[in-house]
């Protein structure tokens, strides 16, 4: 009996270390992808997964080599009716106007106290440096951190009235994390700012600072009473976008992806890069077709313009291309 | 008697599950820095370490945010009576020579390729760019990538006679290891060449491209035959030393480290970084001093510099100085 029950013990025991071993291995093979309808694009995310993992496959990569890169906007969050960071510099701009009284008879700032997105709009390139150059720079990093943290926990969509944060495409977080269980290391290469999206990009899609890749302005080592600061300077480091994304991959990982997705004409590099690969790749595309529940937009969009050369390329080269409407059951996470 | 070895059989799977899974925590107990002699400095290293990685001390540190950066030449390898990576370019520069009839009577090529090193570093920065600009440009990061590895696999030391790649410091492998068994990530932040790195930092080192943080040329996304390549154009992008090691780190890493290593005045601004971090960090320095197996060297050294008020700073600020001669029971890795 004693005899018996240790054995029972034992067998317990074993039981439970080998599944906490196993534990990892056996979360992927249960439905991965659950807001993916069943079809073609989510059996072409599975069947590349499976090829690239699988030792006995010629496809088989190692796991060091399993980089994988998604743009952010409009990829892995909206981006409508624009870019949610040119929300937060208005913000800011609004937050910081008590400090600029001159800003009410200045330009681009008066058009953005008084709401005139429009007239922010039209100033263009130089309205838009103006705006970014106040809310960007003249600040350490660690401030500008701050700034960003405190927005992104509070500011909301104007017309869906969602934290933008919560505006994060739930099949794409759980395709972050299926590639994750698969030993894949999940990068952002955006052409947003490297230093607006790292605050939060851990908490929303568990991607560290260290894997974003990012737009940023110069920065300055400097010590300010005894202490070092890095302070954010107005002028333009890089541009992580179109030829860009390639450069900046190459500058902070090193390797070619040998997955990538986008959603516009400003991924197309990185796909291309990504497709030039020795190996296995697979390069995707979010086709932004759900007026319902997100957006519809494309090849006249000036926002992630998704051009019709871009979608003549990704059929010619067998890229896959998600159509948001009928690939995805749900868009957001539901709280 | 079957239910006796259906006992032992449970055990000692038990115990091999048990093993397999606590195998990594075992390591780390088991006598770390084998190369170190007992003492002070070894001993800052291990309460360190001991301090942010138990959950119970007030030092504890998530292991998340364990950034560890080290210098690279005169840190983790040998960088005398030159850095390695000038070996490598006036090699190239002689591998290059029959495609260059010219260089025969061009400083600085002439005396490159009449071994006159004299004359080649008093072609002073101008001289070096233009050997960098012929040597480190004007090719595809692949192409370059095969140079350096081709180089790094049979290249050796003038005087030493080793590969350049065994003139690593066996102490700081451990140093390496022993921190990523406790959940550091490793980083390299090195005034040298990021593309020259890569290559080999993780054969050697165990750090992979994307911890590989050095200076850079700029480079350019192009289409070659219908194939994308990075060319590698003559002109500086950022020079990762000094005040630029902070905003290197930053920008690559995104967070502060809590230890970091160098060895010159190189890394003053790296560790000053480190120390600004709000919670409890390493700061450590190699010094020099073992004239019979390396060599011994400080402030009136051109190469790694270690200078008077780095050492003032390193006492004044608690910083870890390693006395190579008296704190390395070896130099190199032994075969």
């Amino acid at each position: 009996m004693l005899k018996k029950s240790r054995s029972i013990i034992f067998l317990l025991l074993s039981l439970l270390l080998f599944f906490s071993c196993t534990e990892q291995k056996m979360q992927n093979s249960s439905n991965p992808l659950p807001s993916w309808n069943e079809g073609k694009t989510k059996q072409s995310i599975i069947d590349f997964v499976n090829e690239v993992t699988d030792p006995n496959s010629p496809g088989f990569v190692e796991p060091k080599d399993r980089i994988a890169t998604f743009d952010n906007d409009g990829t892995l969050w909206s981006e409508q009716p624009f870019y949610f960071q040119l929300a937060f510099a208005l913000d800011r701009v609004k937050a910081m106007s008590p400090d600029h009284p001159e800003w009410k008879n200045t330009q681009p700032f008066k058009d953005v106290l008084e709401n005139n997105l429009k007239g922010v709009m039209e100033s263009g390139m130089k309205g838009l440096m103006e705006i970014i150059a106040a809310t960007h720079a003249g600040m350490t990093t660690d401030e500008f951190e701050k700034f960003v943290i405190a927005w992104i926990d509070t500011a909301k969509h104007p017309t869906k009235h969602m934290l933008y944060k919560d505006m994060v495409f739930q099949p794409m977080l759980e395709l972050l994390e299926y590639l994750r269980e698969n030993e894949f290391k999940t990068f952002i290469v955006s052409g947003g700012g490297i230093e607006f999206m790292r605050p939060w990009t851990e908490s929303v899609y568990g991607i560290p600072p260290e894997q974003v890749v990012g737009s940023s302005i110069v920065t300055k080592f400097e010590m300010v009473n005894g202490k070092p600061v890095l302070m954010r300077l107005p002028k333009i480091n890089f541009i992580d976008d179109k030829e860009g994304k390639p450069v900046g991959i190459n500058s902070h990982i090193g390797k070619k992806p040998i997955f990538a997705f986008g959603n516009s004409d400003g991924d197309r590099q990185m796909l291309e890069w990504t497709q030039s690969n020795s190996g296995k790749t697979f390069k995707g595309l979010v086709h932004h077709t759900d007026e319902e529940r997100e957006w519809a937009y494309g090849p006249d969009s000036k926002i992630g313009t998704f051009s019709n050369s871009l979608m003549d390329e990704a059929k010619s080269s067998g890229w896959t291309v998600v159509d948001m409407k009928n690939d995805w059951k749900v868009i957001y996470p539901e709280n």
